[in-house]
């Protein structure tokens, strides 16, 4: 007889099949898991079960089913309608949320697991749903530390290259993926803006995008060295001075402006400059910026 | 006797010695090219000469000095102040232009050579002075294409990894500049906010950088593949909707707002997500953003 090689795949419970649901059962499906489902629409399960995974006929019944019961639905009032009717039966089994929360939305949510003894873990998926169980996808836990270590390799399935642990708090896996986004629409807002001025001279932005690359590359290494002026709150500016970004962002909007684009970007990224200078930052780094950002918007 | 290895490097000028013009002088020095400086000042010639260059009596046996003359001042009025009174020792000699400028004014500079037989190259320096010279620097030239090939192999000692040709539109130089620009203070404004929103939970910005910039390397990604979408005028969603931007954007508002942080800079993205939306793109990609960039601001 041939050992089964997936015999010591731990079983998983996935609660929420829209398609992210889906291909993260689909993903620990791939891996050699026992994979429980469940769906308020029984239907949306039919190709997992195709594949392998077992449909509960109660979603008490898929969380008894396994020690590791993943939740991923539209919105926190949908987790707590599901969770809050079978509480008993998470009790001692780990429930890792990949629903889109907010910070204090987790952290609540932790309150509520701590109460009745179920260890809780907060995540976001850095990854669109086709991109799910390659290395493209990127994950990050926030929460139960030892929950997190008793079924990381679990866990891997998702998202082999990057099963991200970040700290005890519940609330950061939310924070982190507001943060990562609210990069990702600066670069893409810069990208796409500058494509439009350089369409004004005919170039396409299929040219334009290597050298954009390039230069979003290279920004990693600010980011580095602008990371302990924020910690230290030091702006030396050992590159350009808030000054010097003041005049070349005036520059890009005259140029916008001239050249009958879109204006408001560099304008509004310019307001926010003249604010920091206004508040003695003239000869500081950009880093500065950061003492705009800590404040609430009046 | 020992043969001089430099012996074949040819002259070159550079006219403006600010800490840019220095460095550049410096660079040419470094690579044995025989430098000829001259500045308005003289006194910031005094370390260059101490290293090799000549300082010119008068800006007119500079130009004389070199088939290359390099100009790099404060802003485009004074590149005129200064070449226009020596227009025919400049005539058969190869101007570049490393003085930051609008397209407008390259293309206007251009005009003026071309009249006087002054084969032009327009240039964009992104980098500060302590990276030119180094691997770190990039130099984008547009204009003149035999000036630049003629002039390559000495334009290299300031930018040794990247001295790049763009397109015979001498404004082509100043677009990509501010374009570029334009995403770096995307990036750096994403990753400042994201480090205040982090900041409320304690998180250090050393601790959130290497996060940030695995995210920043990746968005290269959507970059490349949003490109073709921007030059066909197709936005197909393979990855997020803008309707799903939206609400993310506002997720990201409004935990800014609940955590008493500024968050000006997620609603104006917001705004802008809604204008798209409004203008039909609420099912499409994020590149569909390019036509409200397209669009002069009302």
């Amino acid at each position: 007889m041939m050992s089964d090689p997936n015999a010591d795949r731990p079983p998983v419970t996935v609660v929420g099949l829209g398609l992210m649901g889906q291909a993260l059962a689909a993903a620990f499906l791939k891996e050699g898991h026992p994979t429980t489902v469940w769906n308020r629409s029984p239907e949306k399960a039919e190709r997992l079960v195709a594949d392998g995974a077992v449909l509960a006929d109660t979603l008490e019944s898929a969380v008894t089913a396994s020690p590791l019961v993943i939740v991923c639905v539209s919105d926190y009032d949908a987790v707590h309608e599901l969770i809050r009717p079978v509480e008993s039966a998470l009790a001692g089994r780990v429930l890792v949320n990949l629903t889109t929360a907010t910070s204090t939305q987790a952290r609540e949510t932790a309150e509520w697991a701590a109460q009745r003894n179920i260890p809780y873990l907060d995540g976001a998926i850095m990854a669109i749903p086709p991109v799910i169980g390659t290395d493209g996808a990127v994950l990050l836990y926030s929460g139960h530390k030892s929950a997190f270590e008793a079924h990381e390799s679990t866990l891997k399935a998702i998202a082999p290259a990057a099963t991200t642990y970040l700290e005890e708090d519940h609330g950061l896996s939310s924070l982190y993926d507001m943060a990562l986004l609210g990069i990702m629409w600066g670069i893409l807002n810069g990208f796409l803006h500058g494509a439009a001025l350089l369409g004004t001279a005919k170039v396409k932005a299929e040219t334009f995008a290597p050298l954009a690359n390039t230069m979003i590359s290279a920004i990693t290494e600010y980011v580095t060295a602008y990371a302990p002026q924020v910690d230290e709150s030091r702006y030396e500016a050992t590159d350009a001075t808030m000054t010097v970004h003041q005049a070349a962002m005036e520059h890009l909007a005259e140029e916008s402006e001239h050249l009958g684009i879109h204006s408001e970007l560099p304008r509004f990224f310019k307001t926010l400059a003249d604010r920091a200078v206004a508040d003695g930052h003239a000869e500081n780094s950009y880093a500065a910026m950061i003492e705009l950002f800590r404040k609430p918007t009046a």
